[in-house]
């Protein structure tokens, strides 16, 4: 698995002279809990401040234990943990994280939520379930939460679900930028479904390429329903993207309409969030697809496949930038 | 404005002989603001339970005056109130209602909201604007509002933006029996834009009959975009439905698209809710439809323009059902 | 209509040197709504600090928009908002950008209510009425207010709906010198009724006068009254003082009282909030009263009246030195 | 100290043919507080309803201590307890029985506060104060009250300091049923402020009676004050009233004004709450009253004094059937 | 592994002539939780309830996945649900089931959670920790739930968690009928540790035994501690209670502590709950205990070890009790 | 009374040079009840702060009346108050406070509550009661308390009642200090009981002593109970610690227990909180005990008796660092 190395610059202000971390130079403590190590460390290293000391582990009987070891107290707490697979441990370790951190008389407490799970959970349809997103909103709030930074929300209903400020940013722009050397002029970006074509759009903008969408579509009043796409794409090199990739599922589907409207066979897939479950990967590549590019939101996992080897691109500087201009009372709306 | 005779049953629950209003027989009282009265009326009527008295008034600088003049202490009180324009007096003259049965110690408050005003409101979209459905929900819970029904919902999010009970009940089956009658059988159902898809599948349903969306469509990555039509209309009479209708504007433009792609001339369209400002029956009318079917969530208002005439369905009977499963403890699932 | 140009000095404090408006030299941000734009100018110009820019704008369904069109990321963020006529939709605006501000980020939401709508609904009398004071206060902490600066509240038990800060100012000093002028020294401070009798006290401290307080008397236990005045006004001048007037009828009922009390014709008016309703101007002009001097804390409407051109005294200094000293820290008390 | 003995029906429904205290036949506690006990056992007869065991002590070191020694399990429980002096070992010992209930699984909390401490604490003035009874009704909420009984509250405001519902009763007309054949016919009810004149109003109109209203009246602008008399009093019986008394110095101010004004020597008082403070019952002989008519609301205290007598109408009748129809869901409209 | 056989009565009300499982003949439904459905099936063979039709899973992402598939509008919901390991699926599991019945109409929701996880951390001990058991308290009251029933709290600070009813129910009882016909007359109760002695003391009052307790002793100043006995053991058969057993590591220390002091070799252990880790078995087993006699309220896990098979007692009569002195509305004292 | 005069310095830090108080160079203000002058004072001169100007009054029916006479606007206001005996009077004025700092636009409140009252009462043990510690928790929460900072708690269960910061400071080292020259070198700890050993062990570590606890023995499983020492006393000087001195009987039981184990007649007895009631001090002096050993946390009240004059050593030095770091956002962990 490859992390591409060529720079990619959100904006000016992350070319920080970062000669290594050192304490925050804010009044603020950026804390990570275990999800993704990684990517908090390249956001440490793009931020220039140190991550703050804290211990994490389990009990042998599964139970959470948190602990801050730095002081917090009047501190701008800054929290970075997705809440990825396995979703609910991680989630139930950032509500202890801000208990803690409330407990410690941090002064604010800022919940960096790169990948947010159940977010699809956004409605019932007229059945009996919970609407997760929105329980997730008030018990983040409850244990203390005053500020959610996310990324790629899989629905924008899911800002509503807090009453506290959220800011989406969007990962879009550090994919397209990858993209950009990788696919040629006459492709095409191509959503999976109609939920995603808001996303198809914003790729589009940047890259100058049209859009063409996946759809189900109902022939008669059955149940009956096929897939088509509208826009062309015959001949053309498609690109297909989503927020999100579990299964692969939907991106194998897709691909399928893709090729039976005589798609270019080479297909490549961009993702924010890859959330790849065991055989995602390979499901993805045995559907014909060449390239994924994804982003770090989420550590990647998944047994490897030797046909298709993901090009993770850092969300680290744009995180990074997000802080800084949290920490500095900056605008975060060309971020989002 | 012709109110349909025909009688529109949901189910035969529905089919109480009602010989005339009577006190309730359930330990609930029924209240009516001054949004709808006719509406409140017939479910009066479709409840066979009287109306409790309740005096609603404005004062000369316009402040709402309430009073609840029958005791509620220790009912289920059931509000009848669409927050439809003047959306703002009706949705404060609501939250007066539910303060003035909250004070006078009802057991709980259960608001019937056929027209949700603001729904569309529902996300931010990197903007510094507030998600007004989430703002209502958390007032209304706030004034002790514990329970919410409402009817074909602009977005089901809504729903999550409350921690209480939501039942988004259903006008699809009045509304299509009534087009049963009125469309031919090589007719297709139109959604105007993505957001109905889901509605416009609903209407298929249960009329057996294909689904078409227009959409608009990002031809290249700049900013053009034109309006497409997925599904075979040419040559066929078209059915456009929507969950509402203000300006008329979004039906003007899918008719021009569906005339472009050749769909036959006479066109017809349905929506739950008649929010008509001022013209937009007769600019609906000049694009050239022929027939107008709405419910009476919203007393249809504007000016009646000759060539148009609404056919207005009652939504009585269905909340009526709703409100006596309720107070008896049953389902709502098949309402919704 | 003539604005008061005699400079008003509240404090030394407010003689700043204002060569214009500039960005805020606080991390604060002035934000105006809709509902007294001259008075927010006014302020803008004596606190020498640019209102932020910000959209407010009616859809064709008559819903409210709102956009803050810069940062208010960390700011401490002052609305100013009376809640006059069309008092619905400037209270439902109000809640709106409050929201806006809190998913903006703002860290501290500061009202500024010159006109508090509602604030006569403040008890039950037994009806089982709502008590609009207490909701709204319920209603505008919720929404993220969380203090708020207001104006001659008609009743001070507004502020314990409150949990928040609560700051009632008071323009009486401000009216005060502008009658200083034009009453004679042997004049009589009138209150129309016991609730404004304390107002009148401050009026009469600051301009060294007596008090006489008209009010409905009893002659028997029934439900006879009469209207009668304490104090000695037989052929004195009086100045007949009030918090508000809305359709002019008490300020009517108390000069006749007045002249039936052989006071001298010649009847001057004073009062905080000129929520003039339509026809209250002429109706005190018919009843006799030559001066009638308001504050613009409402935008005072109503055709204009020959006989009767209201003198408005500006509150704009005092509110802009209110809303300095809560950015610097300092003491309110004395404008209160 | 002598309680009348004279039959003081509320209404018919009192009568009830209570052949003793019996288990409550609604699903329902009655609870008693320390403070009031002989009120507690006058509702428990009138009520027709045995006291819950309940267990209340102090620790040594004046800790309180509360144990429910009955099940309370899904009842509605109705606690007993004035906030009379010493009012915060009432109060306290008021939220340890809401908790105990609370943690009980009580289905319902009403508290019944025929005095309510604080009630004059409604407001700041312009000072750093707290507003203590928007505080404890704050307080009271939280520790799991949902509903209010009190009696002829201090100012109406405490009402709007509740969220949840408030009954305020009233003792007028059974005070006044005793006054009826102990004060002559051409009596004038005397209020002793102005913030009484509403309850002048209320007793004058049951009585057939004028009103005459003392107030502090500000001579000139200066801080000097004389009270005066409104309403005609000079040689007729006065009867002064008032919600409550503490340190009996507004009623003596009121008698020796009244006297200036040359009523009749042989005054009358009546009040609600007998709030006695150590000395105040000889004050007030000692101005020459020499009737006093007051309620059971709280247990009359002071040394008793010769000359003056309190005559104590107990509202338990009152109290009774207030909680009675609470419990079968009446209506309390005609109590207030 | 064996569940005890012998009738295992709390009281006689549990004997119910249950012919098979029945809908609910309260207006309640029983939902049962993925964590323990073999308790579930107890509890519901011995309340003769059939439990309501629920949906869990888990998407191959891991998340929790649930749906209420009967109608629970206006009943009294009881969810059953320890949170045992995996403790965090289990939990979300739970907030999961809360929200879906709260939005679903539940009128009241009462989580039956035997085993409630993560009451250890019930304190900070001067470290920058989280509180769980504070936290999930709060959270559980977010999502719905009013009113807890759980078993053998490990510590009772965790009923002042919450602010609703927690009822903790206690198994010694039926624990300790099961070791009275397997312990000699001459046995010794022994706590592990000082945390333990209060149960130590139950079982003791309920067997008529002496009690003894291990406890870590601080020898000098210094951090060197040694465990010791306080109590008779010497040569005498040993019981060895505790609320529950993890890792053994306590009871592996007690049991040395005890041959030490010259106890007889053959210790039996009992617990409520076995929350058993891998290898937790096979140490005690090891450490020489040979009868181990733990609840049903944990699925006891972990791999079968020859020479220590559990004996295992069902806690599902008392929780079948509980549940229905909850819904008539009885006392769970004598269960507590 | 003594108040010890041999500095007890807790850390460098306090040993400031503290010319005379001088205003608060932080934008803070420390405020004190009534509960502590002296304390108060210490504290005022340690910080080199001086205290805010605050009235709190009685009324004469014994109503807290509290006024804050500076202003608090925007700063961090620290509330000195233990809730020492008249418990209820001080907590109701510490609430009243915080509501009176709250309503003047305090940034946010800290509480320190050297003495927190009510914190034994921490569970149910199955009974019907209130939790006090769980509610005063919410209450003071609700009031508007954001942080509290407290000493040597009952129980640490009361840091999970509260949702907000809590440090709990410890005067251990400063008492250890204080017996260090006291008391030989062949001492020993005793803890009085079970609850106690915690405190013991710390006491034993500052000193390099070994520790004893005393516990009651049930000898069989009926009622009847011994009390026993564990640890080797005989011959031995004895320090009996505890959290709290109330009645004084536990630890004269605890003294007559240690004499039955042959402990060296002279006794020591030390405890962070000397809340005596009356009585107390005489009934540990006839005990035996020769030397008592408090903080002043509580004014020690109670007669003196000549033969016991407690030794008073002032946490003033303890609380002053902590509101020191508190301000400086330094860590308090080594304070705990």
């Amino acid at each position: 698995m490859a992390v591409a190395t060529t720079p990619v610059n959100v904006d000016r202000q992350l070319a920080w002279t970062a000669a290594g971390p050192a304490p925050s130079p804010f009044p603020a403590a950026l804390i990570a809990g275990s999800a993704n190590p990684r990517l908090a460390n390249r956001v440490e290293r793009a931020l220039a401040i140190r991550l703050a000391a804290c211990t994490t582990e389990r009990f042998p009987d599964g139970e959470v234990f948190v602990r801050i070891d730095e002081s917090v107290r009047g501190l701008e707490v800054v929290l970075l943990q997705p809440t990825s697979p396995p979703v609910n441990d991680h989630l139930i370790e950032l509500l202890a994280m801000a208990d803690a951190c409330r407990r410690a008389a941090a002064a604010r407490i800022v919940a960096v939520i790169p990948y947010f799970g159940y977010a699809r959970s956004d409605r019932r349809d007229g059945r009996r379930t919970p609407i997760m997103g929105s329980l997730l909103a008030d018990l983040m709030e409850r244990a203390g939460i005053g500020h959610v930074i996310t990324l790629d929300l899989h629905t924008p209903a899911v800002e509503g679900f807090f009453r506290i400020a959220v800011d989406n940013l969007t990962a879009v722009p550090v994919l397209a930028d990858t993209l950009r050397a990788r696919v040629p002029s006459d492709a095409v970006i191509v959503s999976p479904d109609l939920g995603a074509s808001h996303l198809a759009d914003r790729y589009a903008t940047i890259l100058g390429l049209p859009v063409a969408i996946c759809h189900k579509h109902r022939i008669s009043g059955n149940h009956v329903s096929i897939s088509r796409v509208t826009g062309d794409v015959a001949g053309r090199p498609c690109v297909v993207i989503d927020d999100m990739i579990t299964t692969g599922g939907t991106i194998v589907e897709c691909v399928r309409t893709l090729r039976a409207a005589n798609a270019m066979p080479d297909i490549t897939v961009a993702a924010t969030h890859a959330v790849l479950v065991p055989g995602a990967l390979r499901r993805i590549a045995s559907a014909g697809v060449r390239k994924l590019i994804v982003s770090d939101s989420v550590g990647v996992t998944g047994e490897p496949v030797k046909e298709l080897r993901p090009i993770v691109v850092s969300v680290a500087p744009l995180i990074a930038t997000a802080i800084r201009r949290l920490l500095d009372g900056g605008s975060l709306r060309e971020l989002a």
